[in-house]
């Protein structure tokens, strides 16, 4: 099988991201590549990494140029997105990087994004339940945020096991990308390097609602969220620490077999030895979720520790897993499980 | 008046900081500096940057060389500063930047450091309610580890004026100089360099004690202290986020007007305008703590971030605070309030 | 003395730097705070490191706004300052961190800048021979260029005593605030953070001309050079590699030894114990300079490297000595000679 | 056809990059992996970003364990590979990823290294003239050090036509990991974070010798280099700047055509688009080269940079492209030609 994918908001991080990991995919051609005030220059001046592809014209992101593809990924600010999957017809593959698709709550999508809810699609992370099942033959996908792919998967077997009470409380470091290639005064070089500050404090980061989604749906009960974001000197990786009051008496060795036996057949999902905490840069470029659990019994919490790379398995990564899935192709076809360290 | 210091652990980094810093200070000359397996070699091999005591040769740290200064700040691994200390007079003012002093319970001594107890000292961490009259006048003094400032500030207020249940979660992101000079595997530069991990998770730290103290303390009833700390790649710096359960309602501009009440007449804690949030850079070099607070309705819960310097304030410029107000000098004489950025 | 002091272009970073000095200098008081966008805002919404000045608005930048002080500062673009300085009386002392008044001649001016060449101010590296004659009592100071100022402090002494031919090779590896605060992509934390890149290569930095200026003058004869500047991930610092080929047979004893005669009596200027070789966080927030020389003889060149810290010497501090020599005050005065490290 | 490849110094950097490449060769199965101080201990806790390998246990360094192998790479410090590789017989082919058979000279060996010189390999810079015949069918490979392979492809086009004269100046600025997992103090990352540092300076460095042997052979005249590395906050990637005195009168275009002419036919290096300088981000994890090249008309210079990670193509996917010439295998099986950016 050979796909023909095409790539919307292939200048930035995100998108930038898709195609490296598709020119690695051995069933996909890449088509289009389109971006907004980019468009009509070439590629390799905005991904000089994609070597394979550097003289590639960036064309306008339009239903013309995205048509006649099987695979659209759409790498857009929100908004612009769903405004554009509307005119993709039924039988191409569109995965939304975005934030479009991802809320099932209208009332949800009006509070932290505001404007009309674009409606919900297929929710693309494969490891938590019932997804698969969704995901296969899907038309449509609604990847995750990056920090609700590291928090949801730190936390979730935990909630279902029924271990901790919901009432959640996540701090993640990520490193800058995650911001996009956005020309914010915070975001230059010289304000990031040494330096580590947090934003979106106190409930307001847009990812809230959709990490109280995920976890609500896994513990059967309303999950409270208290989510902290800490911006670090890195371009890539998210560090999750995640904790929760635990129901019962319980230890670490417990709870390790708790995350071990939930994720012992994933294949991107890795319980580390006993006394190995998590390094983002273990995962960097691959499309890992490193983990590791303790029980605090003086302060009676659970501590989850998770690293990701937010472009590949927080965002691009992940997607093209549920891509894989979705077209009913092995499941980690193409996709790294090696990470590119030191 | 003019007072005459030693610094014992004068090649590590803590000890350089208050070499740093006492080279600015109007009322002190700089007398002995020490070190172990350096002792013998120029200082400026190993700080370079303190270019006005370049050519100054490392002692050996022993009661010898220690003798007949006014103050001696001991930068020295635990349990060495307890052996040190127990030789000099009572007339000598220290200044224990080590954990031995610290903790109150030998049982918690017992615990996390092991050996025996060397007693408490009077803690210097001035803007704690009581602090300041327990460091008038004393000639011991037991510095905060550079955690327990940033997190013990972060919440003292909030626990002090009841806003919050006694069970907090904090999670705080350092750079690498807290670690110190240490030759580790995973402090390299190539590894801690676009890397985020955690470390000491789930109550494996052994500041834990140290915040609980603090924090219960001012509480008047027993806080448990869920703490994570996590390494980012920078030289200095700490924020921390801290968040405990409300206690009753309440909301954010009333949690600020608890805080900016709290720290009004502090000459080094700035709580931040509203909308503003800390960054550590803003902090580097300065003995300052930036504040700010934010109540999560949703979830219930009072978030606070601190950022601090993690060897200025959260060591050797609270280690001459205290000093400062034991000697009857002003508290910010010769401190930094003003940052180095970008 | 008390000179009252205004700050034009305060909201980036060399007009940052120039204030974060200015705060500790025992003779000046901080007058005017200007920008241009930012005009009506808190500098400590830019600046949050300046905490004493955190509440002053930042007013426009204008002839009105800089009239009435003693010395006023001017950290704007080119062009700009030239502007501002021609409504600017005679009595006052004007400092121009930028770059319009550096270039003797107009051609060059107009080939690297383009434009009217708006004249030529007394150079403001004291270190230079014949420099502090024309600095004492000037109203005039043209603040050198970041890069011009540590390559010229690092090739002077050799070419002034014949030791080099007068063709010199210069690699300068820069921190990303000598770019200023300006929002391009590549100034981007995530481009810059664990990434090298060369720009202006091949003759094309506009600092190209002010170096051979400067040489030139030293040496007595017309002198080539290759400059090429490299963007490193670090926020501050300039570490200076330049070499040149010998004149005639010497070795590294008699090249230091005609650096140590340069520099013995500089405040400023450090030249390393033997075997030491220069580090740009030693010099962090510092006045100094830090050198170093060999002699290649398989190569037959002199190679010196220098490191300072491009906001300070570079900028801002080297701006300040200039300013207390015009004045009359001890030179040094309120300037740091000690680094902030690590 | 597929080879049983060890790896010995499997818990090193240019062993762990070995494994991490040798991983996604179709053709390779990775037999042992060995170490030192770490055997007996698993290789996951040493490379936790190689997942697949995460559970094999670390054996010693022997003929043994190497022994039964078709190919064995050594990334073994200097006069441990030359040892080994004597036991291992003339049929495994022998990839010496460390300085023992680089030079062909014994005197050079002796005046850099010392002790006895183990011999002259094959040398594994497949784009150099001459070098893939050598290469063919071969048992012994000399991989050449990072730095050589940045520099000597920079230079080699323009020696060869003779566009400059035989009189080199080579900046290298490197990330930490070229120097190896050492335990060494100005390796830590609070010291490299936010600094740039100079050492090996006036032809110190080792591989100053070897950029002689390889551009004099490519000149045809002996070549003279002055060559300075300097250590950057980055974990990977070499950008090297160099340049040397015009032969004759050219311009940049005339220059650009020499390399690109000489390059055209290279599947990893790339001379970049005129108006666009290498970044060594681009080329992370990659077996890219990328290339500029200007000529400064007033230094009378011709200037080079490229950008290379100094692991893959500067180590160990260098010796993988050497192993495939020797193995008669495509010079590119398993090569990544993308990097992971940002």
């Amino acid at each position: 099988m050979t796909v023909k994918v095409a790539v919307a908001g292939a200048s930035g991080y995100a998108g930038g991201e898709a195609l490296r990991l598709l020119l690695a995919h051995p069933e996909v051609e890449i088509g289009a590549v389109t971006a907004a005030s980019s468009a009509g220059t070439p590629l390799g001046q905005h991904q000089p990494h994609l070597v394979p592809l550097a003289g590639r014209n960036l064309q306008e992101t339009s239903a013309e140029t995205l048509g006649g593809h099987d695979v659209v990924f759409l790498a857009l600010p929100h908004g612009h997105s769903a405004e554009i999957a509307a005119q993709l017809g039924p039988d191409v593959l569109v995965v939304d990087l975005g934030a479009d698709h991802r809320l099932a709550s209208a009332a949800d999508w009006q509070r932290w994004y505001g404007g009309d809810h674009a409606g919900t699609w297929p929710y693309g992370l494969p490891e938590l339940p019932g997804a698969r099942e969704k995901l296969a033959g899907t038309k449509r996908i609604a990847v995750p945020g990056c920090f609700p792919t590291g928090g949801t998967l730190a936390l979730a077997p935990a909630l279902a096991a029924g271990l901790v009470r919901p009432e959640v409380t996540i701090t993640a470091v990520t490193g800058t990308s995650g911001a996009g290639k956005s020309l914010k005064p915070h975001l230059l070089g010289s304000e990031v390097m040494g330096s580590a500050s947090a934003y979106g404090v106190g409930g307001a980061h847009r990812h809230t609602p959709e990490f109280a989604q995920n976890l609500t749906a896994v513990a059967g009960v309303p999950v409270t969220v208290s989510f902290t974001p800490v911006l670090a000197p890195m371009p890539r990786g998210i560090l999750t620490t995640a904790s929760a009051p635990l129901a019962g008496e319980t230890d670490t060795a417990a709870a390790r077999a708790v995350y071990e036996k939930a994720y012992q057949a994933e294949p991107f999902v890795q319980v580390l030895p006993e006394g190995s905490w998590p390094v983002t840069s273990a995962t960097l470029g691959s499309n890992n979720v490193q983990l590791q659990v303790a029980v605090d019994v003086d302060a009676g919490r659970l501590v989850v520790v998770a690293a990701i790379d937010n472009l590949t398995k927080g965002t691009a990564g992940g997607a093209i897993q549920s891509m894989n899935i979705a077209l009913g192709l092995p499941e980690t076809t193409g996709l790294p499980t090696v990470g590119v360290a030191p």
